[in-house]
């Protein structure tokens, strides 16, 4: 298959609901090592990747939903505070975190699905505060992608803590050579 | 945290004993799109990536272990087969594997730990049959990032179906800039 497989809803929900579980049995009880060192300077660590996704169920991708739903290309998005999580996070484990993640997603999809979207609705338009037009099916696309774009991240961050601990096998590791240092 | 931090047995284990759920949660009754779906021509989807992982976990890992605990330098690991599990998954379900990769991994992470090795063993040295010299730390720590290196390639694979489907947004995406396409 070479070409990307266009969106379906059915299949984007199927994505988002995995995730809360996937990286509960990746960071659940984990030494320190996993959960709380980062590439260095300036960049995040597991937990604050879980604080990140926290943040994007409480003020990001429902929220735009509704504000395109209910104003079209009239009203644009908020923009998202990447760094909502370093204050939202303070005080709090990451087993706290997980368990926030876990609810607030489930609570989201719940409310997703009882809007009950129809194929048409899809097509309908918002505005993004600096992309400018995009459609329904590109936001709920993104939220997906978007946890695929932190699970990659989290990988290469775990993975980064030993890097000199593998020795000669650097070379046959490609998430030691992926170049996202410091991005999502 | 700056540098790498050193190898730990305990905390490889932590993230070997992870990854079977890990990926259960991610890929177990998954969509086709999300468990076939590749990067293209001779790239792999989900379901090679865990017919992967088994295979390892038959012929590469804990066989390299024995092997330099036994012989040390004098006898190189055999090669690892890249590609046994296109024949060996052959005619299996995403959730076989998915079966067979958790109970592969419990077995060879106890006997693993039957084995009581001790700091000092972690320094004694095997031959890699291109690689040369490396040491019983290296191969164990890249088991795991091995794991990693392969979640890595799971999400990038698993967002690829949706490279168009983010419209504008794809700019925000990491996953979707790396350059990792068809490696590992």
């Amino acid at each position: 298959m070479t070409s990307p497989t266009k969106f379906n809803l059915a299949d984007a929900i199927a994505l988002l609901s995995r995730t809360p579980a996937t990286l509960d049995a990746l960071l659940r009880g984990t030494p320190n090592i996993w959960a709380y060192s980062n590439e260095g300077k300036d960049t995040w660590n597991a937990f604050d990747i879980v604080g990140h996704l926290v943040a994007g169920e409480r003020t990001d991708w429902m929220p735009r939903l509704r504000i395109l739903l209910e104003h079209g290309e009239s009203r644009p998005f908020d923009p998202f505070d990447r760094f909502a999580q370093s204050r939202e996070s303070q005080g709090k484990s990451l087993e706290q975190l997980l368990d926030e993640f876990g609810r607030l997603r489930k609570e989201n999809l719940t409310t997703l699905q009882t809007l009950n979207l129809q194929p048409q609705d899809l097509s309908r338009r918002g505005k993004h505060p600096s992309l400018g037009l995009v459609t329904l099916s590109q936001l709920l696309a993104t939220w997906a992608v978007h946890d695929l774009t932190h699970l990659h991240q989290l990988s290469r961050v775990m993975a980064h803590q030993y890097r000199d601990a593998v020795g000669p096998w650097s070379v046959y590791l490609g998430v030691l050579q992926c170049a996202g240092h410091s991005a999502p």
